[in-house]
């Protein structure tokens, strides 16, 4: 157990703060429920943005910018929109030493802003698709924040695309969906559900919401990304039309889609353990450290020196590598904060090594020791980065079988989550009366519908009536 | 001339919002003084932040994010910087509909939140430099704004460092006026003037704001990027003291830096003509386009094959070529959208074209036309674009020689401002009072004191005063 860090058995909410503060991901701010992203934690944002912009480029997307103040009464166009977020707006009401005329909102979500413009955009069938995406912050007034999870300010993507047709919108509303599975799994190393939301949890202005959900290292649920279809929702609150070919006045089909820096959090709370956070290699902003071990000087000066030569050697193969050279710690202190941080492999250069011609490497995941020649190093760190990304993903795709359970009935079903958490499959009669007893008695909430094949004839576990198909239930973040 | 733009020569401001639009680079949003930046404006920014954030992190540099949402007070607890931007705060009063206890300002840049934080961060010795960048949207209340140039919320990158000594900041000051100057020069073709802000000029809260200066196609001066050196102001003003070696408590010295979307508009004035904007090959989102040439069905099918076929090799290349396949106009309306957007290099690709295996091109810059086999087309391609961007900054080198003027008194100063404009270099007494009376007079400030070693003795051109050197002046953005 690392220094001045809970252990996760006893207490794992005071864990996870503990590291993402002590790991230098984020820290408070001044501002209440506002957060500091730190140079660590904005080096592992900008690894995932990169990952997904690359992904939304080859998707045919590119990238836009919408202005951040927003006026209130655009707000109000969209009537499930307004409902959803009226209660969690920030409003600017003086600007340059005078009070305005109309009241400005902080983006909270910028489907109206956007929608306002396309308005403009768009004018026939040949001006659709538009495909845009934008990186930016989002501001939502929250009561109970966590750092990464929940915050007033946060960073995000949204997607905003405009179709022609619902079957094209829908069809972009599920490519984006396997986007974020294929990112979460292949990047993050976390594998995710793919599912609808509920009428009670869809996006306010959505048709219909899809959602990835991941399970957390405490068994329970995180929502990692949502897909929404907005059918002509926002085309109808902001009088967007086309042309079509045949020359009718149409309106446009929508969808819009994010992801933000609570995916830093998901990742800690996914692969983390007593010891800190263990960072998928694919976007760990160190991949390996090199720490050299000396006692004497003249070990110093040789085993320092060696370290920036395969430091060097490595960096110039593409990896992100770091040499700890820094005189005033021990080495197995640095191994501690390497480990907080969660580099998933660390090597030790020392005196016998450098006779050796060889490295000594200690995988963070599993501890796993091992020694290796520093000639063909680059093959062999490639090797065990691959190897700690697989691992890292099946070790959590076995987590989440062991803590999935298929449930029967009421008395299980409260059983389950009580004693063993975890996603729960089981019976409901699809209503959203059900939906809010259930949550009320035990907290628990739909997190999603799956989207798989997985259809029987049963009863509801709460109310009794029948049901077509199970739903996956969780206590969530 | 393009349609719908104005002549340069006949309404220079008019031509610049025409090309902004009709170029799709920005669009005006529903909130006065916001703008939208669209996906080819954005493209372009985006190769402009990477080059910057490339060699920010050559220079050791590394990124943070800090919120947006500063408390009020904190604009008040350094002297100079709550007089500089209180009258463009933007003030959110409410929040999650309540009204806040202590209002809070959108950050018109973040000082005072950034040096809130390095209190809490800076111990000792130890934890000196902090080199840390931020990419951030700002918001300034600006009365009169333009496109690019000036607009109420807009996207820059400021750097804060933190440092030991008074030397080593000044140093780091220095350092990132020198990477603004390499990334102006550089990578959008677009000479600049080293200099020193006067007291009047520099920015809210430093000692000393360095600066870089060009100059745009109306003769008019634009400030490229600031560089300040802050000394100890924001130090003091937030406590940030750290333990030197000696064990002294000593107060932290410091820098920032920034540039910001406004280079946008920097490049669209350097470069454009009358027929739109000329992007440098560096920066440019397209690169080059290929635009089919057919009249018959069959021709237009082996033509827009082979001009897929020949983008792909471009691509594969790391071009950034784009293929203008639409069937739905003609060639020559192309050329003018093509032109219109500033692309660098057109290739056109028609039936003889295809018997012979070349392709035709045309530069953007001088129109200069030529044919090149399609055997050894990337490298061909990749001259004809370093040409290019040796060809735009030569050119702009040689407008500024051609625009920069000598003048001995003050009424070659207002005969030169009135009828020539451009760079104007005279001496100048060194009181604000003078340089006050000669802007009311003449609307001319000067831009820069140069970091050059032009000293001569002379007298002032308004008061007669004695002066040791010239300094910079010009009607400006």
């Amino acid at each position: 157990m690392a220094e001045g860090i809970a252990k996760q058995s006893e207490d794992y909410s005071r864990w996870y703060t503990d590291v993402v503060l002590k790991a230098e991901l984020a820290d408070y701010s001044p501002v209440k429920g506002s957060m500091v992203i730190r140079p660590y934690g904005y080096g592992l944002w900008e690894n995932m943005r990169d990952k997904l912009d690359q992904r939304f480029k080859e998707t045919g997307h590119v990238n836009a910018y919408f202005p951040m103040l927003i006026p209130e009464s655009f707000m109000h166009k969209e009537a499930e929109h307004v409902e959803g977020f009226s209660p969690e707006l920030a409003v600017v009401t003086h600007g340059g030493g005078k009070k305005l005329e109309e009241p400005l909102v902080l983006r909270p979500t910028s489907e109206t802003i956007i929608w306002d413009m396309y308005r403009k955009w768009i004018q026939s069938h040949r001006d659709l698709p538009i495909l845009i995406n934008q990186w930016a912050n989002v501001i939502r007034w929250e009561m109970r924040t966590r750092l990464f999870l929940r915050t007033t300010e946060f960073l995000w993507q949204e997607g905003h695309t405009a179709h022609a047709t619902a079957e094209e919108a829908e069809e972009e509303t599920r490519r984006m969906l396997d986007v974020y599975v294929d990112f979460a799994e292949t990047e993050m190393a976390v594998p995710v559900i793919k599912g609808i939301k509920t009428e009670r949890e869809k996006f306010a202005g959505a048709v219909r919401t899809y959602c990835i959900e991941s399970l957390m290292g405490d068994k329970k649920a995180l929502q990692a990304g949502t897909s929404h279809d907005l059918g002509q929702n926002f085309a109808k609150a902001f009088d967007v039309t086309y042309q079509s070919e045949t020359g009718q006045r149409e309106f446009v089909w929508a969808t819009s889609w994010g992801v933000s820096t609570r995916l830093v959090g998901a990742l800690v709370m996914a692969h983390g353990d007593d010891d800190g956070i263990i960072m998928p290699p694919r976007l760990a902003p160190i991949q390996t450290v090199i720490v050299p071990i000396y006692k004497k000087d003249d070990e110093r000066t040789a085993t320092v020196a060696e370290a920036h030569r395969v430091g060097k050697i490595l960096k110039d193969a593409g990896i992100r590598a770091h040499v700890d050279d820094r005189d005033n710690f021990k080495p197995g202190w640095k191994y501690a904060e390497w480990e907080l941080k969660g580099v998933p492999l660390r090597l030790e250069i020392g005196p016998k090594d450098l006779e050796k011609k060889s490295v000594f490497s200690a995988r963070r995941d599993i501890r796993e020791k091992m020694g290796f020649p520093v000639d063909g190093i680059v093959d062999a760190v490639n090797d065990r980065l691959e190897t700690i990304q697989k691992a890292l993903f099946d070790k959590a795709v076995q987590f989440r079988a062991d803590n999935t359970h298929r449930v029967e009935d009421w008395n299980q079903f409260k059983d389950v989550l009580e004693n063993k958490g975890g996603f729960l499959y089981a019976h409901w009669d699809g209503s959203t009366e059900t939906e809010e007893a259930i949550q009320e008695e035990t907290k628990a909430t739909i997190r999603a519908i799956p989207l798989d094949d997985d259809f029987e004839d049963g009863v509801c576990v709460f109310s009794g009536k029948p049901s077509k198909r199970r739903v996956l239930f969780a206590k969530a973040y």
